[in-house]
């Protein structure tokens, strides 16, 4: 089995045993069973309990080995002290991959530890491939998949997600909009750089979204995600960076966090845009998912409220961007509408140009943005407007949307503030602007498109 | 008129002139005096506007000199060509506060900084203090009083604002909730020592929260702020930490921002919190205006998902806070809960622990923090926890409101994720609890509730 064909096991399989699966059905009972069928994955289920005979109209296996089938996967879903021996049955069978849910091995004591090394041993001989241990499995939204005891069904966005962590897999609403899903878990065998293969050439996926503790195997990854990088963008939240977070890990997934500041150089060499933090995570997935990378660093501005401008100023700084230095062609456009007294400059203060142009505010919003967008000299724009009263009248996603349209090479960022949801969602639905809580946080997403970018013009 | 007294007069005036009030009024009219009357202003209120007899039933005068009555404060609303004339019928009239909206003035051209020059002059004369230019006024909720175009009421709670910008006070939904506002615009005379003077001896009052561009009277910040800080915590969001937010600066209140640095040490100095950005200063508004400040810097973590644990654990250790190192006897008490295999440490991974214990998830969750909050070295608690499927057996508020009620001198801070909302208002209502977007943001609060209680150790 190559790589792919490994992890498309757990992806795409034609055929799964749930093994250890409940009786226990209906809304909270987490039955894995309950959900695939809800689901409508299209595949052979078949659960595997001995003390059952039936469960939702399937018949129940005593064992894995009693299925009168080839099985690709088994998903083995009961406590540690049962685990070993379901997987040595398992190897016999065999079955081609293992999801191993149960926590307790190189996350828990030394008799886990060996355990899992003596899981791996068994998995080898028999060329079955192991995810786990203390692992949801996998979810693939294009296939109808999800191997977790969570009902959810992800959505069909281009993101895929690779983690050591249910943390990311339930929902909504999810940390992190993915539309396929691999939780390694203590990821004694498929490992992230094993993911990040998959996710290469699959044409579903565009960009490749990582939440790790630990890397064991690092060449590979050097080699993988260097390459990879160059093609989709790869984000990760590499936690452990200090003394506690180090020792966390060795109770979460038993995994080496090792020295932060390698991990850094790493990500740096290959191209990974590391997050500071969860929501950074979450705003850069959106950003890559959706936006055309910015060639330069010069940002335009265009705020309802003067401070909104100056906050987003400063944060360019803090970001490493410049406000751009607008030509003097815009700024001539500009004046006709602003009024005289204004200091025509970036940022843009849309208020005096609303109270006093005679524009209706959508378009000024509109004319602004247009200007901006066309000046050579700006290489993205970040759009701030409140939302107040009578939605209509303040509803920018109309006038935004048609100067998106018009400039497609730039990013166009907004931070939206007083009843802006449903501004945002038509914003959002049209898969072509981001909306960020805060007008730093849409600054930090811009800079760091601007860090890929950079990347793949050193790395062309 | 002491400064207690003159600020006195914006936030509770007896009698408002509204000086080029509009005969439009209905939705999205911003109509101030229609808001006023809504609001349900107790004080009289006179419309001024020669153009107009009668507006929403009221007799309107052609000048604020016409007016049969004393005024305390004016509301100059009408544009920038107008706003000299009225200010000195303001003057002979005399009122004692007010009120400039328009913009164009020290934020604008030469003329416009001449003309704030004298209006200021003719002011200081008259004994009459000025709000703004570029001011939206004032808003008290404890006096249904909003000066503002937008027809918002704020929330009875004990925080009051100060800013710079009209950013801070349309809603909801709020960037910062708070109970009192002054928008002191491009501040010529009413300044944010005078605000802060004022709010140091409000009963309504007990946390200040400013956004400020540049302070001209740093003397007197230094002395009002050192001082008011001892008693009421302080919170600052600075802006023009850099050239290009200066520059910003200078087109939007007219403001001199400063050397960053030197407003970085003088708020150290005087035991203002700084936050770095628009979330932060939210977070903290929620952190400082609702919990128990921290002892010391150790911190508890008890968390649904192990990934949680360890992102919290890095939070910690980049925010300058410890995991608590438990006691023995805690640690005995804590195995009873967990499986026999569990590293038993802080965080406490509390899946396992529902898991195996046989008890319900939130009688862990309560067991777990009772625990920590009992425990003599842990200083204050981090929840996390996800709500999934059916809401009730996941709804961690009351478990977590119990445990609080138990040991109300320490904080506890929530990271709710999935289905949350009902369950993060439960939580908020309580006042006791505060509930933020990620775990990092919940950590940094702490952090920042540790950095005053330090300030007041050091400063008894």
């Amino acid at each position: 089995m190559t790589t792919v064909e490994a992890v498309k096991t757990f992806m795409e399989p034609r055929s799964i045993a749930l093994v250890g699966v409940s009786r226990t059905t209906g809304e909270d009972s987490f039955n894995i069973l309950e959900n695939l069928l809800n689901y409508g994955f299209s595949g052979e289920v078949y659960p595997v309990n001995p003390g059952i005979d039936k469960i939702l109209g399937l018949r129940s296996y005593p064992s894995v080995k009693d299925i009168p089938a080839d099985i690709d996967l088994a998903v083995i879903a009961s406590p540690r002290s049962t685990v070993l021996d379901l997987v040595k049955e398992c190897a016999e069978k065999p079955v081609k991959g293992i999801v191993i849910v149960a926590q307790g091995f190189g996350d828990g004591d030394d008799a886990g530890s060996a355990m899992q090394t003596e899981i791996l041993t068994i998995a080898r001989k028999a060329g079955a491939r192991i995810m786990g241990p203390n692992s949801l499995g996998t979810a693939n939204s294009f296939y109808n998949l999800n191997t977790s005891f969570a009902p959810s069904k992800l959505d069909k966005v281009p993101v895929g997600i690779i983690c050591q962590s249910g943390l990311f897999f339930p929902g909504p609403p999810r940390l992190i909009l993915a539309g396929k899903a691999i939780d390694l878990g203590n990821a004694c065998d498929i490992d992230v750089s094993d993911g990040i293969e998959y996710f290469e050439t699959d044409p579903d996926i565009k960009l490749i979204v990582l939440y790790i503790e630990g890397i064991q195997k690092g060449r590979s990854f050097i080699e993988v995600a260097g390459r990879v990088s160059k093609q989709k963008p790869i984000l990760v939240l590499k936690s452990g960076r200090g003394e506690c977070g180090a020792n966390a890990i060795q109770s979460h997934t038993g995994s080496l966090a090792g020295k932060d500041e390698i991990y850094d150089a790493v990500f740096r060499q290959c191209g990974v845009i590391r997050a500071t933090d969860i929501e950074e995570l979450a705003d850069l997935s959106i950003a890559f998912s959706s936006l055309p990378l910015m060639k330069g660093r010069r940002i335009g501005i265009i705020s309802m409220s003067g401070a909104g401008g100056v906050i987003t100023a400063d944060a360019c700084e803090r970001y490493n961007l410049e406000v751009a230095k607008l030509s003097a062609q815009t700024l001539a456009e500009v004046k006709r509408l602003f009024p005289p007294w204004l200091n025509i400059s970036n940022p843009f203060d849309a208020w005096p140009a609303f109270q006093v142009s005679g524009y209706p505010y959508q378009e000024v919003m509109n004319r602004a943005l247009k200007l901006l967008l066309a000046d050579e000299g700006v290489d993205g724009v970040v759009l701030i407007s409140g939302i107040f009263g009578k939605q209509d009248s303040w509803d920018v996603s109309p006038a935004v949307l048609q100067a998106c349209n018009t400039f497609e090479d730039k990013p166009v960022v907004c931070w939206l503030y007083g009843k802006y949801i449903d501004v945002a969602a038509k914003l959002e639905e049209s898969g072509k602007v981001a909306v960020f809580p805060s007008c730093e946080r849409a600054v930090r997403a811009l800079s760091r498109l601007r860090e890929y970018a950079e990347f793949l013009e050193r790395n062309p």
